[in-house]
């Protein structure tokens, strides 16, 4: 990895200064830092809706839910290193009784992430896993009726503070899905109207009801299926506005070459890809021959002192390898902590005992180490210039304790003036 | 199996005889054979191509091709048995200088088994295997140049005798794919174009050049993968005649269940299924893992005793489960003979010695036994009707040895009136 491969993340902006009058303040000590980044970089947020809503139970489990009273120490590792959190739209426990969404929870949620500066993702609008049981009866015209209201539910209730949504999961295996007891009702309408017809009703429905939303293809299979499937969508004429590559490495990390065939594959379409949903394991692999990683259940799955060396040295490698890659407008790492984690793995960046573990740690020096200028000094020239490199990402610039927010918003040299809001000390 | 299952394979024709003066041939003896099978029981045709051509040098080789001393005797075992053949189309092979197609050489191939009342259908229009090394450099928009082309003068050249195409073959992995030392034009072409472009360009050509042929999109991967592409493919608004289905059974028979679960999967589409490519080994299987079948070599693969008993018993659980399956309306076996056969497989339904083994038996007493009528003796009623139960196709009346033709054309019940050529002693 050179620096080289990382200029499509960052800019040159030369800053001319002005005072309130005006003025180009030249020949001047300066700070300037960093505030945040352009890039997403994602985690779950399930962990902190408890806290959000003030709760002190331990609420009724979603994937990734730390007891509460551990929510303050895991919002400041949190909020450390993320800036877009993903909240859990699982319709089964969203919804447990038609007509009693859980709506004032998650937006509770919502918005304490947006009042953090962090931009809020929806999962999932449309999936067959979690779709409720009284659905479960119903003729495909009625639960066609009802994921549509649903999604047009949802997407309006929270527009202004979700910004993006998965608007379907997992629908190359929806139709065809049977790894259950008794088959759920959005597997069958997948399986009777086709995956097009499903996912263009996905998309359809959350797009009249935010227009603005970032709608994203989610899914697990990277295979050509999924290569398939894309294409047939958007021959289809359905607008997605970005692909979602899950990426849960319980099986082993993928590596970069691995990485970057499948980036390169799926860039291929020329849409954003998001990494919606990224593991890596601090203990044991699962092992390779389970194909639903749902199927592998274990006692006790501890994260090992081999295992965090690995996941620290493997998530630096693979953010690396993503952020080099031009296609990639977003990463979710999936979950900050072990407890509660999905399948009991090893997947946090933070121990059960609230401990960071390596990873974490590896992956902040990335986003607020490598990636990140922190309070820097410079020097304006005569006509009151100073060239600022750094990620994309907004910035603020003091002189004299006097400060001016500016962006950097393109890759490559630019320019922008910016006057101060009061003028310093001479 | 019982009858009932095979009821939309067969009809029950009340057939009205008459003199040649118009009057019903009342209580008479008549006898009643079948003559042809509607249903497509195909085979390759590629061991017969020599044969037709009163070759008497072994050919280049395609995949199957026996030596044309042995051809005759094949020829009498193919033409018992199978109504359809499938003809060598590969490119390389066929073009292997650009501008010299071996058009002549399957053209009368095609034509000798026209003449013997069979249908022909080519393949394949589009693949990336065997495409021609000549086309590896051109630029994209000469390679699809070519490919339509090539398409429109194979349709073009062949129309009225070969009436079915595999239009394209393996457009899942076609783009991807990457079990070769350099990659060649056509996979180049379906990563640049997408799948969807390149199979619609094969249809398209293919259909103006024909608007009659069958036009078959035709692939190995049965997995969702498929799915994905099919629905795609006809929601882009290529018009597809048939789901073709390749069944190369080398690592063992799938079995009903499983069998019947693809049929169902792709049923749903509402298109006709063809299998057009069923092979199931009379020896050892060839190991699970194998992904390409292409990469399992091996010196000597034999027929075994053991193996030609298993081999049996699965061709007619085979085909009672196609048979009994309303969407399927073709069945092409892949091969007649172990001589020269793809990978060397033990897969003919003859030994490499020109002896029959017992599957070729097995599915000679289904299709010229269980599901044929042989020559039968009816009395006509006093209104000159016979009633006729047999499987749809081709049959022959015959009163005092003077012949009338009819056609079981229906499932169901149905009547016709059939009038001598010349009259019978009374």
């Amino acid at each position: 990895m050179t620096a080289t491969q990382l200029d499509h993340r960052s800019g040159a902006l030369v800053v001319t200064v002005l005072d309130t009058g005006g003025r180009p303040l030249s020949h001047r000590e300066v700070i300037v830092e960093q505030r945040a980044h352009a890039f997403p970089f994602g985690n779950i947020g399930f962990d902190l809706v408890a806290l959000a809503n003030e709760e002190t139970a331990p609420a009724p489990g979603v994937f990734g839910a730390a007891a509460p009273d551990h929510a303050v120490r895991l919002a400041g590792l949190w909020l450390e290193v993320f800036n877009t959190a993903t909240l859990p739209f699982y319709w089964s426990g969203f919804e447990p009784e038609p007509g009693r969404p859980g709506t004032g929870r998650l937006r509770r949620a919502a918005t304490w992430f947006a009042d953090r500066g962090c931009r809020v993702k929806g999962h999932p609008l449309v999936w067959h896993t979690l779709a409720p049981d009284w659905l479960r009866e119903l003729p495909a015209d009625q639960v066609e009726a009802a994921v549509r209201a649903r999604v047009r539910r949802e997407v309006t209730d929270f527009a202004g503070v979700v910004d993006a949504w998965d608007a379907i999961n997992e629908a190359v295996i929806m139709p065809v899905f049977r790894n259950e007891p008794r088959r759920n009702a959005i597997t069958r309408l997948a399986w009777e109207r086709g995956r097009i017809a499903t996912v263009r009703l996905a998309f359809e429905e959350a797009r009249a009801a935010d227009p603005a939303a970032t709608l994203v293809l989610n899914d697990f299979d990277v295979s050509p299926a999924y290569e398939c499937l894309i294409e047939g969508v958007l021959e289809a004429g359905i607008r997605v506005d970005a692909i979602g590559l899950q990426s849960h490495m319980h099986q082993g990390y993928w590596g970069e070459e691995r990485t970057l065939a499948v980036l390169d594959r799926f860039a291929r379409y020329g849409l954003p890809i998001h990494l919606t949903e990224t593991t890596l394991l601090s203990g044991d692999l699962m092992p390779a021959h389970i194909e639903d990683l749902n199927d592998y259940q274990v006692a006790c799955w501890p994260s090992t002192p081999e295992g965090e060396q690995r996941q620290a040295d493997e998530i630096v490698r693979h953010y690396r390898t993503l952020l080099a890659h031009p296609a990639v407008q977003a990463i979710t790492y999936w979950g900050l902590t072990d407890e509660g984690a999905w399948l009991g793995a090893p997947c946090g960046l933070v121990r059960a005992d609230g401990s960071p573990k390596p990873a974490y740690d590896a992956l902040r020096n990335l986003v607020k180490g490598e990636w990140w200028l922190p309070p820097t000094s410079l020097r304006t020239d005569g006509a009151g210039r100073v060239e600022v490199r750094g990620f994309l990402g907004d910035y603020q610039l003091y002189c004299a304790g006097r400060p001016a927010p500016f962006t950097i918003a393109a890759p490559g040299p630019a320019a922008t003036t910016i006057r101060l809001a009061a003028d310093p000390a001479p």
